[in-house]
């Protein structure tokens, strides 16, 4: 079955869409600027259970998934609108009322304004497309296409944790404080803007994007885009320490390889060092190869080739 | 119940949404220009039934419906996103591209950009998110909010035919010629950007909206917006001549009055008459008066109160 990324690339080509395909489109804005946009679905028992979140809690998730391609882009965000369909059982309660109360807590501490969406009925469950516009100082807003053979891959914070949650959801396991932890990174992820921010006045980023999907695939969309390859090193991935005790050792890995939703940063750079301050955390965890398409993983010194096992809808 | 406009006064009172309630959001994009941009959901068997309708004619409604909110600040469209969550055995048939396909022959015609968007998988029905910007010369953007008691009110074109034309799916009938019309015009709606393109010219319009949930309705909006009432008069009304013979007088009446998705133009001017170019078609249907928030129908001389009976999802 073709993926919504096969697809994607197919209707870039067919109707020849230049802006398609990064975090965000970047467009025109002024002189001094330029516009990036974002639009991010999320569809009930697809993307997220009722029974396992609050309304508040997706309210706040809805925005943190496009604010956080804003910061993949390197740019800041200024408006947004929301366009919710929802089933008349849901109407009828305090859920939208929540819904919207949880996105304004998060758009109020990231300065973003509501400005527009739209309201539907839904006869089977809740979708939510959440829109973000923002803006960059023009030319600089950092694409997945500019990594070049050479420069080293980084992660921001860590990986894994917001897939463990998950899982835990999945199976009713969580009987133990670390388990909240995890079950946090999944239902309240943290858009990553003032670390990229921070990032970007370094001034030597080559490339980015935000690990949504998971960090085998995402790398691989930055690899395609950029035409080149990559060489990770397992005991360099910042697996995330709330997974340990709770999955096992192969588990944990491969959540942080493969797990979606956490959100964090994914660059190169040329640079073989990145130094942040306290509590920023950035880990160097390969770099970049001139073998087009293919991501080698590195255990104890032995490569194996990485297929791309993210989070995929079709 | 409350309805989805009252929950959108609500957000805007307890949230200070300065930029929510018009056709679009108007936002500064450069010293010349202001920047529009409007989001329209379409859910299945709420919006649209797929054994009534092609996924190219959906396509195509789905960027229509947005265009006509563009038309209706008296802006031009730029760029485009769209998002769209899809069940996996329509997937894997030819609905999605020919989706698309249909979305383009109206952006090409409009010279609108696809620029980005989502593609999710969906446990039940199809969801569009269809979302457009533009741009307006810098504080030329019409609002519902600027009419003012004695303007008159105008609308284009004809009214009642898309609903006549769902009235007529509904039944199953489609027998004769004129009924395909009335089916085309709610499967394929024409959004007037060229219309206000030509009326903005003029110079004198003081308020404006599209006609995408009724005539009465879509009047109460713009009435409520500019702290203004409003009186209209039967026979001025451009009943959709192919409405006569397939339905009866009284309910020709109704369906110009109350049905929705005609995507025409309503607004006001302190003109007493507009001229333009054939075939543009403007009919003035009555005058804004100082009754704020009532809107009166005159029958044969004879007022009564027009309560709005447009499409509402709550």
């Amino acid at each position: 079955m073709r993926s919504e990324f096969d697809l994607i690339q197919n209707l870039k080509f067919r109707f020849a869409l230049d802006r398609v395909g990064d975090d965000c489109a970047v467009l025109p804005k002024n002189e001094t600027h330029d516009m990036v946009v974002t639009a991010d679905m999320l569809v009930e028992n697809v993307d997220f259970r009722l029974n396992w979140t609050t309304p508040e809690s997706l309210g706040n998730k809805a925005l943190a998934v496009s604010l956080s391609d804003i910061a993949a882009m390197g740019a800041g965000a200024v408006w947004a609108m929301l366009s919710i369909a929802v089933p008349e059982l849901l109407w009828n309660s305090e859920f939208v009322d929540r819904f919207y109360h949880g996105w304004h807590q998060l758009a109020r501490e990231f300065g973003v304004e509501l400005v527009g969406g739209d309201v539907s009925a839904s006869p089977n469950g809740v979708v939510i497309d959440s829109i973000v516009g923002g803006e960059v100082v023009k030319g600089t807003a950092i694409m997945r296409s500019g990594a070049k053979p050479g420069d080293s891959i980084f992660v921001s914070g860590s990986l894994g944790g917001a897939a463990g949650g998950l899982a835990l959801l999945e199976t009713g396991r969580k009987d133990a404080a670390k388990m909240s932890d995890l079950i946090l990174r999944q239902l309240r992820p943290r858009p990553q803007l003032a670390m990229a921010n921070l990032l970007k006045q370094l001034g030597s980023l080559s490339s980015m994007i935000d690990i949504s999907d998971g960090l085998s695939s995402d790398l691989g969309h930055l690899c395609t885009a950029s035409g080149a390859g990559a060489a990770i090193h397992a005991e360099m991935i910042p697996v995330d320490v709330g997974l340990g005790g709770v999955f096992d050792p192969d588990r944990c890995l491969d959540l942080a390889l493969n797990g979606g939703e956490d959100f964090e940063l994914l660059f190169t750079s040329s640079e073989k060092n990145i130094f942040l301050p306290e509590p920023h955390q950035i880990s160097r965890i390969g770099e970049i190869t001139s073998n087009d398409g293919i991501i080698e993983l590195m255990v104890n010194g032995h490569a194996s080739v990485l297929e791309p096992k993210g989070y995929r809808h079709f």
